[in-house]
Protein backbone atom coordinates (compact mmCIF):
# COMPACT_ATOMS: atom_id res chain seq x y z
CA UNK A 1 0.00 0.00 0.00
CA UNK A 2 1.43 3.54 -0.59
CA UNK A 3 2.11 5.56 2.12
CA UNK A 4 -0.17 8.10 3.10
CA UNK A 5 1.02 11.91 2.74
CA UNK A 6 0.70 14.93 4.98
CA UNK A 7 1.24 18.50 4.98
CA UNK A 8 2.91 20.18 7.99
CA UNK A 9 4.73 23.81 7.66
CA UNK A 10 7.20 22.81 9.98
CA UNK A 11 9.43 19.81 9.97
CA UNK A 12 11.73 19.18 12.88
CA UNK A 13 14.93 16.96 12.61
CA UNK A 14 15.71 14.20 12.46
CA UNK A 15 14.65 11.62 15.57
CA UNK A 16 12.77 15.23 16.82
CA UNK A 17 8.87 14.88 17.05
CA UNK A 18 5.91 16.96 15.98
CA UNK A 19 2.50 17.28 15.70
CA UNK A 20 0.06 16.99 12.87
CA UNK A 21 -1.63 19.99 11.88
CA UNK A 22 -5.32 19.99 13.17
CA UNK A 23 -6.99 19.04 10.45
CA UNK A 24 -4.01 16.55 8.94
CA UNK A 25 -4.09 14.83 12.18
CA UNK A 26 -8.33 14.00 12.19
CA UNK A 27 -7.94 12.95 8.78
CA UNK A 28 -4.77 10.75 9.87
CA UNK A 29 -6.67 9.11 13.40
CA UNK A 30 -10.26 9.72 12.45
CA UNK A 31 -10.53 8.77 8.73
CA UNK A 32 -7.84 6.75 7.95
CA UNK A 33 -7.49 5.27 11.13
CA UNK A 34 -3.71 5.09 11.07
CA UNK A 35 -2.64 3.34 14.21
CA UNK A 36 1.51 4.37 16.31
CA UNK A 37 3.78 2.67 14.01
CA UNK A 38 2.36 3.12 10.97
CA UNK A 39 5.27 5.37 8.51
CA UNK A 40 3.55 8.63 6.95
CA UNK A 41 5.40 11.03 4.60
CA UNK A 42 5.29 14.84 5.79
CA UNK A 43 5.61 17.52 3.32
CA UNK A 44 5.89 20.83 4.71
CA UNK A 45 5.32 22.53 0.79
CA UNK A 46 9.02 24.32 0.79
CA UNK A 47 11.02 21.54 -0.56
CA UNK A 48 11.59 18.83 2.57
CA UNK A 49 10.06 15.90 2.09
CA UNK A 50 10.34 13.56 5.50
CA UNK A 51 9.60 9.99 6.53
CA UNK A 52 8.22 9.90 9.84
CA UNK A 53 6.64 7.52 12.57
CA UNK A 54 2.86 7.90 14.18
CA UNK A 55 3.28 8.16 17.94
CA UNK A 56 0.66 6.99 20.78
CA UNK A 57 -1.93 9.89 21.31
CA UNK A 58 -2.43 11.75 24.18
CA UNK A 59 -5.31 10.75 26.60
CA UNK A 60 -7.66 13.54 23.63
CA UNK A 61 -7.12 11.14 20.89
CA UNK A 62 -6.87 14.23 18.98
CA UNK A 63 -3.53 15.27 18.57
CA UNK A 64 -1.25 12.85 16.17
CA UNK A 65 2.53 13.33 17.40
CA UNK A 66 4.99 11.90 15.06
CA UNK A 67 8.84 11.19 15.05
CA UNK A 68 10.98 11.87 12.33
CA UNK A 69 12.89 9.22 10.36
CA UNK A 70 14.16 10.80 7.33
CA UNK A 71 14.04 13.78 5.62
CA UNK A 72 15.30 15.38 1.98
CA UNK A 73 15.48 18.92 1.08
CA UNK A 74 14.65 18.66 -2.90
CA UNK A 75 16.65 22.00 -4.67
CA UNK A 76 14.32 24.44 -5.83
CA UNK A 77 12.99 24.04 -9.58
CA UNK A 78 14.66 25.63 -12.50
CA UNK A 79 13.28 27.90 -13.99
CA UNK A 80 10.88 29.37 -11.60
CA UNK A 81 7.44 29.50 -13.54
CA UNK A 82 4.63 31.75 -12.45
CA UNK A 83 1.61 31.33 -14.19
CA UNK A 84 -0.88 34.52 -14.72
CA UNK A 85 -4.56 33.24 -14.83
CA UNK A 86 -8.00 34.81 -15.34
CA UNK A 87 -9.64 32.46 -12.95
CA UNK A 88 -12.47 30.21 -14.36
CA UNK A 89 -15.94 30.01 -12.76
CA UNK A 90 -17.00 27.19 -10.48
CA UNK A 91 -14.86 24.18 -10.56
CA UNK A 92 -12.62 25.07 -13.23
CA UNK A 93 -9.94 27.07 -10.99
CA UNK A 94 -9.90 24.02 -9.28
CA UNK A 95 -9.20 21.68 -11.80
CA UNK A 96 -6.57 24.21 -13.04
CA UNK A 97 -4.77 24.64 -9.35
CA UNK A 98 -4.27 21.08 -9.26
CA UNK A 99 -2.92 20.75 -12.85
CA UNK A 100 -0.39 23.75 -12.60
CA UNK A 101 0.89 22.22 -9.02
CA UNK A 102 1.72 18.45 -11.00
CA UNK A 103 3.74 20.24 -13.22
CA UNK A 104 6.26 22.34 -11.04
CA UNK A 105 4.29 25.91 -11.14
CA UNK A 106 6.20 27.77 -8.68
CA UNK A 107 3.89 31.16 -8.35
CA UNK A 108 0.20 31.52 -9.20
CA UNK A 109 -1.32 34.85 -9.55
CA UNK A 110 -4.75 35.32 -10.41
CA UNK A 111 -5.42 38.37 -12.95
CA UNK A 112 -8.70 39.95 -13.25
CA UNK A 113 -8.89 40.72 -17.23
CA UNK A 114 -11.51 42.73 -18.67
CA UNK A 115 -13.48 39.81 -20.61
CA UNK A 116 -13.23 37.67 -17.70
CA UNK A 117 -16.83 35.99 -16.34
CA UNK A 118 -15.71 35.91 -12.78
CA UNK A 119 -13.47 38.20 -11.16
CA UNK A 120 -12.65 37.19 -7.26
CA UNK A 121 -11.63 39.44 -4.85
CA UNK A 122 -9.95 37.45 -2.96
CA UNK A 123 -7.88 33.93 -2.56
CA UNK A 124 -10.57 31.52 -1.31
CA UNK A 125 -9.26 29.23 1.87
CA UNK A 126 -10.32 26.56 -0.40
CA UNK A 127 -8.26 27.56 -3.38
CA UNK A 128 -5.25 27.22 -0.48
CA UNK A 129 -6.82 23.71 0.65
CA UNK A 130 -6.88 22.46 -2.95
CA UNK A 131 -2.98 23.61 -3.73
CA UNK A 132 -2.02 21.29 -0.68
CA UNK A 133 -4.20 18.33 -1.64
CA UNK A 134 -2.58 18.75 -4.79
CA UNK A 135 0.80 18.93 -3.80
CA UNK A 136 0.41 15.90 -1.49
CA UNK A 137 -1.05 14.07 -4.48
CA UNK A 138 1.64 14.71 -7.08
CA UNK A 139 4.85 14.66 -4.39
CA UNK A 140 5.55 17.88 -5.26
CA UNK A 141 8.23 18.96 -2.30
CA UNK A 142 7.06 22.83 -3.39
CA UNK A 143 3.41 24.34 -2.44
CA UNK A 144 3.04 26.79 -5.21
CA UNK A 145 2.96 30.48 -4.05
CA UNK A 146 -0.57 31.95 -4.76
CA UNK A 147 -0.99 35.94 -4.72
CA UNK A 148 -4.05 37.54 -4.12
CA UNK A 149 -5.97 38.55 -7.67
CA UNK A 150 -4.60 41.72 -9.21
CA UNK A 151 -6.36 43.95 -12.37
CA UNK A 152 -4.35 42.91 -15.50
CA UNK A 153 -2.60 46.14 -16.09
CA UNK A 154 -0.86 46.25 -12.48
CA UNK A 155 -0.09 43.02 -12.91
CA UNK A 156 2.00 42.93 -16.01
CA UNK A 157 3.53 46.31 -14.62
CA UNK A 158 4.62 44.71 -11.93
CA UNK A 159 6.05 41.95 -13.61
CA UNK A 160 9.64 40.96 -13.41
CA UNK A 161 10.05 37.93 -14.83
CA UNK A 162 13.06 37.92 -17.91
CA UNK A 163 11.21 35.71 -20.33
CA UNK A 164 7.02 35.09 -20.97
CA UNK A 165 4.63 33.28 -22.47
CA UNK A 166 0.93 35.00 -23.32
CA UNK A 167 -1.55 32.75 -25.32
CA UNK A 168 -2.48 35.37 -27.23
CA UNK A 169 -2.40 34.40 -31.02
CA UNK A 170 0.71 34.32 -32.88
CA UNK A 171 1.84 36.78 -35.77
CA UNK A 172 5.37 35.11 -35.43
CA UNK A 173 6.88 31.99 -36.85
CA UNK A 174 8.16 31.12 -33.39
CA UNK A 175 9.26 32.42 -30.07
CA UNK A 176 13.05 32.99 -29.20
CA UNK A 177 14.21 30.21 -27.75
CA UNK A 178 17.70 30.67 -26.91
CA UNK A 179 16.62 33.79 -25.25
CA UNK A 180 14.36 31.89 -23.15
CA UNK A 181 17.01 28.89 -22.32
CA UNK A 182 18.69 31.31 -20.05
CA UNK A 183 16.22 33.00 -18.52
CA UNK A 184 15.62 31.65 -14.58
CA UNK A 185 12.81 32.50 -14.32
CA UNK A 186 9.52 32.02 -16.94
CA UNK A 187 5.95 33.51 -16.81
CA UNK A 188 3.01 32.24 -18.87
CA UNK A 189 -0.12 34.56 -18.85
CA UNK A 190 -3.50 32.87 -20.57
CA UNK A 191 -6.62 34.74 -20.31
CA UNK A 192 -10.25 34.11 -19.75
CA UNK A 193 -12.27 31.82 -22.14
CA UNK A 194 -13.30 35.32 -23.75
CA UNK A 195 -9.69 35.98 -24.32
CA UNK A 196 -7.97 39.15 -23.39
CA UNK A 197 -9.43 42.12 -24.55
CA UNK A 198 -7.97 43.89 -27.74
CA UNK A 199 -5.37 46.68 -25.36
CA UNK A 200 -4.26 43.78 -23.05
CA UNK A 201 -3.39 41.25 -25.92
CA UNK A 202 -1.12 44.85 -26.89
CA UNK A 203 0.06 45.48 -23.69
CA UNK A 204 1.35 41.49 -23.48
CA UNK A 205 3.06 41.97 -26.76
CA UNK A 206 4.98 45.02 -26.37
CA UNK A 207 6.06 44.15 -22.95
CA UNK A 208 7.74 41.76 -24.90
CA UNK A 209 5.79 38.44 -24.44
CA UNK A 210 6.01 35.42 -26.47
CA UNK A 211 2.81 34.44 -28.31
CA UNK A 212 1.63 30.63 -27.97
CA UNK A 213 -1.14 28.78 -29.02
CA UNK A 214 -1.76 25.27 -29.41
CA UNK A 215 -4.18 24.10 -31.99
CA UNK A 216 -7.45 25.47 -34.16
CA UNK A 217 -10.16 24.97 -31.47
CA UNK A 218 -11.36 26.87 -28.49
CA UNK A 219 -9.58 25.84 -25.27
CA UNK A 220 -11.30 25.86 -22.24
CA UNK A 221 -8.59 27.59 -18.92
CA UNK A 222 -7.89 24.39 -17.40
CA UNK A 223 -7.22 22.43 -20.66
CA UNK A 224 -4.75 26.02 -21.93
CA UNK A 225 -2.97 25.71 -18.63
CA UNK A 226 -1.18 22.62 -18.61
CA UNK A 227 -1.47 22.26 -22.68
CA UNK A 228 0.88 25.33 -22.63
CA UNK A 229 3.23 24.43 -19.67
CA UNK A 230 3.53 21.37 -21.77
CA UNK A 231 4.35 23.19 -25.29
CA UNK A 232 6.92 25.62 -23.11
CA UNK A 233 8.54 22.43 -21.75
CA UNK A 234 8.48 21.10 -25.28
CA UNK A 235 10.04 24.35 -27.32
CA UNK A 236 12.36 24.55 -23.84
CA UNK A 237 13.60 20.89 -24.85
CA UNK A 238 14.48 21.62 -28.26
CA UNK A 239 18.52 20.50 -29.05
CA UNK A 240 20.06 23.87 -29.52
CA UNK A 241 18.71 24.91 -25.99
CA UNK A 242 20.20 22.05 -24.34
CA UNK B 1 -24.54 37.24 -27.90
CA UNK B 2 -22.89 33.29 -29.30
CA UNK B 3 -24.50 31.52 -31.54
CA UNK B 4 -25.15 27.94 -30.47
CA UNK B 5 -23.83 24.80 -31.64
CA UNK B 6 -25.43 21.47 -32.29
CA UNK B 7 -24.25 18.39 -33.80
CA UNK B 8 -25.83 16.86 -36.80
CA UNK B 9 -24.09 13.56 -38.18
CA UNK B 10 -25.33 14.49 -41.62
CA UNK B 11 -24.98 18.21 -43.04
CA UNK B 12 -26.65 19.08 -46.60
CA UNK B 13 -25.78 21.16 -49.21
CA UNK B 14 -26.63 25.09 -49.02
CA UNK B 15 -30.26 25.80 -49.26
CA UNK B 16 -31.33 22.61 -48.18
CA UNK B 17 -33.11 21.41 -44.96
CA UNK B 18 -32.61 18.83 -42.33
CA UNK B 19 -33.61 18.04 -39.18
CA UNK B 20 -32.04 18.18 -35.93
CA UNK B 21 -31.23 15.24 -34.21
CA UNK B 22 -34.02 13.97 -31.76
CA UNK B 23 -31.79 14.92 -28.58
CA UNK B 24 -30.42 18.28 -30.52
CA UNK B 25 -33.98 19.41 -31.27
CA UNK B 26 -34.90 18.82 -27.96
CA UNK B 27 -32.17 20.82 -26.46
CA UNK B 28 -32.58 24.05 -29.01
CA UNK B 29 -36.58 23.99 -28.59
CA UNK B 30 -37.02 22.95 -24.86
CA UNK B 31 -33.95 24.26 -23.09
CA UNK B 32 -32.67 26.92 -24.96
CA UNK B 33 -36.21 27.99 -26.29
CA UNK B 34 -34.84 28.93 -29.73
CA UNK B 35 -37.26 30.48 -32.20
CA UNK B 36 -37.99 30.02 -36.04
CA UNK B 37 -35.17 32.40 -37.57
CA UNK B 38 -32.71 31.92 -35.21
CA UNK B 39 -28.57 31.25 -36.22
CA UNK B 40 -26.93 28.47 -35.53
CA UNK B 41 -23.77 26.41 -36.68
CA UNK B 42 -24.02 22.53 -37.42
CA UNK B 43 -21.13 20.32 -36.75
CA UNK B 44 -20.99 16.80 -38.57
CA UNK B 45 -17.98 15.79 -36.81
CA UNK B 46 -16.25 14.53 -40.11
CA UNK B 47 -14.44 18.18 -40.96
CA UNK B 48 -18.19 20.26 -42.13
CA UNK B 49 -19.08 23.04 -40.01
CA UNK B 50 -22.45 24.70 -41.02
CA UNK B 51 -24.08 28.36 -40.54
CA UNK B 52 -27.89 27.34 -40.39
CA UNK B 53 -31.75 29.06 -39.60
CA UNK B 54 -33.93 27.34 -37.42
CA UNK B 55 -37.43 27.34 -39.28
CA UNK B 56 -41.12 27.13 -38.08
CA UNK B 57 -41.05 23.41 -36.40
CA UNK B 58 -44.52 21.09 -37.23
CA UNK B 59 -47.37 20.73 -35.04
CA UNK B 60 -46.01 18.10 -32.34
CA UNK B 61 -42.99 20.84 -31.64
CA UNK B 62 -40.53 18.52 -31.19
CA UNK B 63 -38.61 18.68 -34.56
CA UNK B 64 -36.34 21.24 -35.23
CA UNK B 65 -36.10 22.36 -38.74
CA UNK B 66 -32.96 24.13 -40.07
CA UNK B 67 -32.32 25.45 -43.59
CA UNK B 68 -28.38 25.72 -44.34
CA UNK B 69 -27.25 28.78 -44.39
CA UNK B 70 -23.33 28.71 -45.50
CA UNK B 71 -20.91 25.26 -45.03
CA UNK B 72 -17.51 25.02 -45.02
CA UNK B 73 -15.04 21.92 -44.82
CA UNK B 74 -11.95 22.17 -43.05
CA UNK B 75 -8.76 20.11 -44.05
CA UNK B 76 -8.14 17.04 -41.86
CA UNK B 77 -5.55 18.08 -39.30
CA UNK B 78 -2.22 16.88 -39.51
CA UNK B 79 -0.27 15.19 -38.38
CA UNK B 80 -2.85 12.96 -37.45
CA UNK B 81 -2.89 12.27 -33.60
CA UNK B 82 -4.36 8.79 -31.89
CA UNK B 83 -4.42 8.47 -28.06
CA UNK B 84 -3.86 4.98 -26.16
CA UNK B 85 -4.77 5.67 -22.35
CA UNK B 86 -5.37 3.72 -19.55
CA UNK B 87 -9.00 4.97 -18.58
CA UNK B 88 -9.12 6.82 -15.14
CA UNK B 89 -11.85 6.01 -12.90
CA UNK B 90 -15.00 8.02 -12.77
CA UNK B 91 -14.72 11.41 -13.73
CA UNK B 92 -11.01 11.38 -14.81
CA UNK B 93 -11.93 9.82 -18.18
CA UNK B 94 -14.71 12.54 -18.77
CA UNK B 95 -11.91 15.37 -18.49
CA UNK B 96 -9.49 13.50 -20.40
CA UNK B 97 -12.12 13.16 -23.45
CA UNK B 98 -12.45 16.71 -23.57
CA UNK B 99 -9.09 17.83 -23.08
CA UNK B 100 -8.08 15.42 -26.14
CA UNK B 101 -10.95 16.98 -28.19
CA UNK B 102 -9.76 20.39 -27.35
CA UNK B 103 -6.01 19.50 -28.61
CA UNK B 104 -6.82 18.50 -31.51
CA UNK B 105 -6.85 14.17 -31.13
CA UNK B 106 -8.37 12.28 -34.06
CA UNK B 107 -8.66 8.64 -32.26
CA UNK B 108 -8.65 7.54 -28.87
CA UNK B 109 -8.02 4.21 -27.80
CA UNK B 110 -8.87 2.65 -24.40
CA UNK B 111 -6.05 0.53 -23.49
CA UNK B 112 -6.17 -1.67 -20.75
CA UNK B 113 -3.33 -1.99 -18.52
CA UNK B 114 -1.73 -4.43 -15.88
CA UNK B 115 -1.75 -1.80 -12.99
CA UNK B 116 -4.78 0.11 -13.95
CA UNK B 117 -7.66 0.19 -11.56
CA UNK B 118 -10.75 0.72 -14.23
CA UNK B 119 -10.93 -2.20 -17.01
CA UNK B 120 -14.25 -0.80 -19.05
CA UNK B 121 -15.07 -3.69 -20.99
CA UNK B 122 -16.79 -1.35 -23.69
CA UNK B 123 -17.14 2.03 -24.60
CA UNK B 124 -19.77 3.92 -23.03
CA UNK B 125 -22.65 5.70 -24.75
CA UNK B 126 -21.88 8.62 -22.43
CA UNK B 127 -18.19 8.84 -23.57
CA UNK B 128 -19.53 9.79 -26.82
CA UNK B 129 -22.00 12.59 -25.68
CA UNK B 130 -19.08 13.79 -24.07
CA UNK B 131 -16.88 13.79 -26.51
CA UNK B 132 -19.71 15.35 -29.20
CA UNK B 133 -20.37 18.01 -26.17
CA UNK B 134 -16.63 18.78 -26.26
CA UNK B 135 -16.87 19.04 -30.42
CA UNK B 136 -19.04 21.62 -29.77
CA UNK B 137 -17.70 23.82 -27.26
CA UNK B 138 -14.24 23.44 -28.43
CA UNK B 139 -15.26 24.28 -32.38
CA UNK B 140 -13.53 20.95 -33.83
CA UNK B 141 -14.75 20.32 -36.74
CA UNK B 142 -14.06 16.72 -36.03
CA UNK B 143 -15.14 14.61 -33.62
CA UNK B 144 -12.65 11.89 -32.40
CA UNK B 145 -12.83 8.59 -32.95
CA UNK B 146 -13.34 6.26 -30.20
CA UNK B 147 -11.97 2.64 -29.92
CA UNK B 148 -13.72 -0.14 -27.52
CA UNK B 149 -10.77 -0.63 -25.27
CA UNK B 150 -8.37 -3.39 -26.02
CA UNK B 151 -5.54 -5.22 -23.70
CA UNK B 152 -2.04 -3.31 -23.98
CA UNK B 153 -0.42 -6.23 -25.85
CA UNK B 154 -2.95 -6.53 -28.60
CA UNK B 155 -3.05 -2.86 -28.99
CA UNK B 156 0.59 -2.45 -29.42
CA UNK B 157 0.62 -5.45 -32.05
CA UNK B 158 -2.08 -3.93 -33.75
CA UNK B 159 -0.62 -0.34 -33.60
CA UNK B 160 0.52 0.94 -36.97
CA UNK B 161 1.60 4.56 -36.88
CA UNK B 162 4.73 5.77 -38.05
CA UNK B 163 5.94 7.57 -34.57
CA UNK B 164 4.47 7.50 -30.92
CA UNK B 165 5.47 8.75 -27.68
CA UNK B 166 5.35 6.99 -24.60
CA UNK B 167 4.98 8.33 -20.99
CA UNK B 168 7.95 5.96 -19.54
CA UNK B 169 11.00 7.23 -18.33
CA UNK B 170 13.31 9.12 -19.81
CA UNK B 171 16.84 7.41 -20.13
CA UNK B 172 17.71 9.46 -23.60
CA UNK B 173 18.72 13.00 -24.15
CA UNK B 174 15.98 13.51 -26.93
CA UNK B 175 13.75 12.27 -28.77
CA UNK B 176 14.39 12.15 -32.66
CA UNK B 177 12.84 15.42 -34.12
CA UNK B 178 13.57 15.18 -37.12
CA UNK B 179 12.00 11.62 -37.79
CA UNK B 180 8.88 13.03 -35.94
CA UNK B 181 7.99 15.72 -37.94
CA UNK B 182 7.67 13.94 -41.45
CA UNK B 183 5.47 11.56 -39.76
CA UNK B 184 1.94 11.72 -41.22
CA UNK B 185 0.29 10.34 -37.72
CA UNK B 186 1.99 10.07 -34.11
CA UNK B 187 0.29 8.56 -31.11
CA UNK B 188 1.00 8.68 -27.49
CA UNK B 189 0.42 6.35 -25.17
CA UNK B 190 -0.11 6.72 -21.22
CA UNK B 191 -0.32 4.16 -18.97
CA UNK B 192 -2.54 4.25 -15.51
CA UNK B 193 -1.89 6.40 -12.36
CA UNK B 194 0.07 2.99 -11.42
CA UNK B 195 2.48 3.63 -14.49
CA UNK B 196 2.82 0.66 -17.14
CA UNK B 197 4.13 -2.83 -16.00
CA UNK B 198 7.59 -3.10 -16.38
CA UNK B 199 7.10 -5.69 -19.24
CA UNK B 200 4.44 -2.74 -20.79
CA UNK B 201 7.22 -0.71 -20.68
CA UNK B 202 9.80 -3.06 -22.51
CA UNK B 203 7.51 -3.63 -24.91
CA UNK B 204 6.78 0.13 -25.75
CA UNK B 205 10.62 0.85 -25.70
CA UNK B 206 11.04 -2.00 -28.06
CA UNK B 207 8.24 -0.99 -30.61
CA UNK B 208 10.75 2.26 -30.56
CA UNK B 209 8.42 4.39 -28.82
CA UNK B 210 10.17 7.97 -27.74
CA UNK B 211 9.97 8.02 -24.11
CA UNK B 212 8.93 11.46 -22.78
CA UNK B 213 7.73 12.72 -19.60
CA UNK B 214 7.12 16.23 -17.86
CA UNK B 215 8.62 17.57 -14.52
CA UNK B 216 9.33 15.29 -10.83
CA UNK B 217 5.74 15.16 -10.09
CA UNK B 218 3.34 12.65 -10.21
CA UNK B 219 0.82 13.37 -12.83
CA UNK B 220 -2.55 12.55 -12.84
CA UNK B 221 -3.90 11.13 -16.49
CA UNK B 222 -6.03 13.96 -17.31
CA UNK B 223 -3.32 15.82 -16.73
CA UNK B 224 -1.43 13.89 -18.39
CA UNK B 225 -2.72 14.15 -21.56
CA UNK B 226 -2.91 17.86 -22.62
CA UNK B 227 0.77 18.31 -20.89
CA UNK B 228 2.46 15.76 -22.84
CA UNK B 229 0.31 16.62 -25.66
CA UNK B 230 1.40 19.91 -25.55
CA UNK B 231 4.81 18.53 -25.34
CA UNK B 232 4.67 16.66 -28.37
CA UNK B 233 3.72 20.08 -30.58
CA UNK B 234 6.58 22.07 -28.44
CA UNK B 235 8.94 19.62 -29.83
CA UNK B 236 7.76 19.42 -33.17
CA UNK B 237 7.80 23.00 -33.20
CA UNK B 238 11.43 23.51 -32.81
CA UNK B 239 12.89 25.53 -35.76
CA UNK B 240 14.66 22.59 -36.93
CA UNK B 241 11.74 20.90 -37.35
CA UNK B 242 9.96 24.06 -39.06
Amino acid sequence: MQIRRFYSPQIPVIDDTLLLPESEARHALKVLRLRPGERLLLLDGKGTIAEAELLDSDRTGRTAPCRILSRTLHPAPSPQFRLYVAPPHGKGFDLLLKAATELGVTQISPILCRHAVSKPESVSENWQNVLIAACKQAINPFLPQLDQPAEFKKALENASETSFFGAVPDSHANPLLPKLHTASNLALWIGPEGGFAPDEEKGLLLAGCHPITLGHCVLRVETAVPALLGLIHGLLKAPENL
